[in-house]
């Protein structure tokens, strides 16, 4: 935010090294803002820019780059800087930044730590991919459920400066299993010589380290909670989730949906800076798939290139006409997977959802289907573009219309739930699939239509 | 989540009326739940297990449930009953409730409340639909910072039972003007006669009461925050904005974005509730603009009519070049869009994005090309369909496709750029719009290759 505003003049201040001045403009500035700046700035000022940082400062702006500068200033910084960062930083924020990085990196970083850190780091990377384990940090204050309040507050004093997060705390039984969750307030607000347990409601939730992050999301949504407490099979407290962290998942998920509905494989990068190569390579990988089911029209189109010698004014329509089916099929897809993303419609709705789709159709194919014939009746009286038989065209424009946007409408929204019920995302159904695989079935509709009722007449 | 285990178990203890036993399970029951439990029973039960709910959480229940089933509860309860829960919900989530109901409804429930939580409601009505206002709760605690962190203590103490949120305080100049926000944590590891300026670091983010909730959005990702203090045009302090609040706007805004996407207009309300003609209504004007747009292509067909009287073999491939063209065309909008979104590139950015597209275009046309070039080959040595020109019609699909894909690739990254800049939503530049507008082009990139490459042999 700040960061633009006084963007020009910071870089004046690096041109002229005024690092006194530099520092004191830091020290006052929010991490995030600092981390601006430095991707602002040119790549050879950066290093130098960061060492001035305060050391406080260092760290948290460190958390807030993108990964290529995190990357970038690794390389610039010394061993014994380098060790320092990494250690500072927050458990969970080190494991996303080292999981980016090529193996024998982060065995190189990982040697870097304190053994304690160490240890930390090399267990939340033994997590699965996408489970809870890698989003969580082990950093939280949990406490006896007999201690009173007054030795609440004080271990909270004790050990809270190393911790991110204290404003709810955890009480667990001797062995360290979870008993509930109690937030400061209720520590705050509870007499002093009474015994954390008498301010336990054992109303909390709880994710398993191995859960998939979506699950954390689910929850989030679920509790309007901020943090939630996660645990191994055997219940033992081993780390929390915080509603910062769910942030993110949110929006990665929603980005991969959105680019597998626009028919490619989901990126997993910022489309600025992944390599155009795999880039591309993503992209063709469904471009062809697509590609292939859509030779199937030239097939089908091959059994009526009779008709169309005969009538070439049918081949006019055939854009329109696929193209029809396609955009209200694109239409009820996107409808169905993400009212199924957001836990709206299960499997089980799928009748509900098709008796929604066949008058929806019905209503769309009726109104394009009238639109449609009104084109040929208004053109017609203009120009003789269509010939004698222009009404009985019309018709055969007006009924398949009508079939094809209801058969779209129908195939959009049952295919999400065909591939959810085999196992697979709903997402893949996208615009494209759903068109292409319409398009074959639609040119099959036209022709039927027309030789049910032009033959004898043009056919 | 516990709801759908012990479901069973509680539609028996209500159907035997058992509810001293009911009583006891809700009471150990997160809120949560226990709307997940109201909203599955029969309706006729509803207001009867609402009513035996403990009563601090039948507030918290109200809050979790659907928005069609608190309306309906609002209607089975009397006068008194609902004058303690609205007064007792929290003011944020009051005003989601309020806003869904139609305007006279409001007001008679307006009238309900006490006056001081009534003027707390007519305010937040207040905001424009959309703004910060809306979604920000006024319960929050602040301090001078001319106060000793014991006096802050004692006054968290005396007030933090009303307030829903006390992991962060502000503090604010005697006027009530906003100069810090001070955390939890921070309070109780300061000294206690220290004073509370001295643990204040002037590195606080705000929001404007009158910003729009998408800039939470961005604030709440740029800085990792749980909470963020809103403030009117003289800087006082006037509510704050929490992560979970946020984590809801995310949700809806990926929402519209994926339906605008789809070829509609946003929905606003869930697929399975929102009324089946306000949905067809919404499906049919993009369609039908898509429509008017897609008849371009029986227009520019019509130029070609005589081209393809003479080699009908044309038309066989107009489906599989017009498709390949919309779903480029479709991918490259995906990927602008959703970059555009998530403020991977800006407007100023336009030229970098064309330039990777014009590669990518080229490469994604060359691999189709050369599959479309492939299929003549192998179908020609099986049949005779394409006859002796078959080598000129495969080298027409070849630069046809290229052209098409190309066109297609640079059109769809191109649009959002195009939309935004004229101030308009980039989502509008849907699958199915990129798909319409290059159907029309490529159908005359198409015979105009055709007539290049085949005139004096077949044409």
């Amino acid at each position: 935010m700040i960061g633009q505003l006084i963007q020009p003049e910071i870089e004046q201040l690096i041109n002229a090294r005024n690092w006194i001045t530099l520092k004191e403009i830091f020290s006052e500035m929010h991490p995030s803002e600092t981390a601006d700046i430095i991707s602002d700035i040119p790549e050879k000022d950066r290093a130098i820019v960061f060492r001035i940082l305060p050391k406080e400062n260092s760290y948290k702006t460190f958390e807030y780059l993108e990964f290529d500068i995190q990357e970038e200033l690794l390389k610039s910084l010394a061993k014994e800087e380098l060790a320092e960062i990494l250690n500072e930083m927050s458990p969970d924020d080190r494991t996303e930044f080292l999981e980016e990085l090529p193996g024998p990196v982060v065995k190189e970083l990982v040697r870097l730590l304190s053994p304690e850190e160490r240890a930390i780091a090399v267990k939340l990377l033994g997590y699965p991919e996408d489970s809870i384990g890698r989003i969580m940090t082990p950093d939280f204050i949990a406490v006896k459920s007999q201690w009173t309040i007054e030795k609440v507050l004080s271990h909270i004093r004790k050990i809270g400066k190393e911790v991110e997060y204290i404003d709810t705390i955890f009480a667990t039984d001797s062995a360290g299993k979870i008993l509930d969750e109690i937030t400061i307030k209720e520590v705050l607000l509870a007499k002093p010589d009474s015994i954390a347990e008498e301010i336990m409601n054992n109303t909390y939730v709880s994710l398993n380290v191995m859960d998939d992050k979506e699950k954390a999301v689910e929850m989030f949504k679920e509790y309007d909670l901020y943090v939630i407490p996660v645990v191994n099979d055997e219940n033992y407290l081993v780390g929390i989730v915080t509603a910062d962290d769910v942030i993110d998942v949110i929006e990665e998920e929603a980005t991969e949906d959105i680019q597998k509905f626009g028919g490619m494989e989901a990126l997993d990068e910022p489309y600025i800076t992944v390599p155009l190569f795999q880039m591309v390579r993503k992209r063709a990988g469904w471009l062809v798939i697509l590609f292939f089911g859509e030779m199937l029209t030239a097939t089908a189109m091959g059994f009526f290139e009779h008709e169309i010698a005969k009538a070439v004014v049918l081949a006019l329509f055939i854009p329109l006409i696929i193209s029809s089916g396609g955009n209200s099929g694109s239409q009820a897809a996107t409808l169905t997977i993400r009212a199924m993303a957001l836990g709206e419609i299960k499997l089980i709705d799928w009748w509900r959802v098709m008796r929604r789709e066949i008058i929806s159709g019905l209503l769309l194919g009726l109104v394009l289907g009238i639109i449609g014939f009104l084109r040929i009746l208004v053109w017609n009286s203009f120009s003789n573009i269509y010939g004698e038989h222009w009404f009985l065209i019309g018709l055969t424009l007006f009924f398949t219309l009508i079939g094809v946007v209801m058969w779209g409408t129908l195939s959009g929204s049952m295919l999400p739930f065909v591939l959810k019920r085999f196992g697979l995302d709903p997402a893949t159904s996208s615009a494209p699939f759903v068109a292409t695989m319409v398009d074959v079935t639609g040119l099959i509709i036209y022709f039927t239509v027309a030789t049910l009722l032009l033959t004898g007449t043009l056919l």
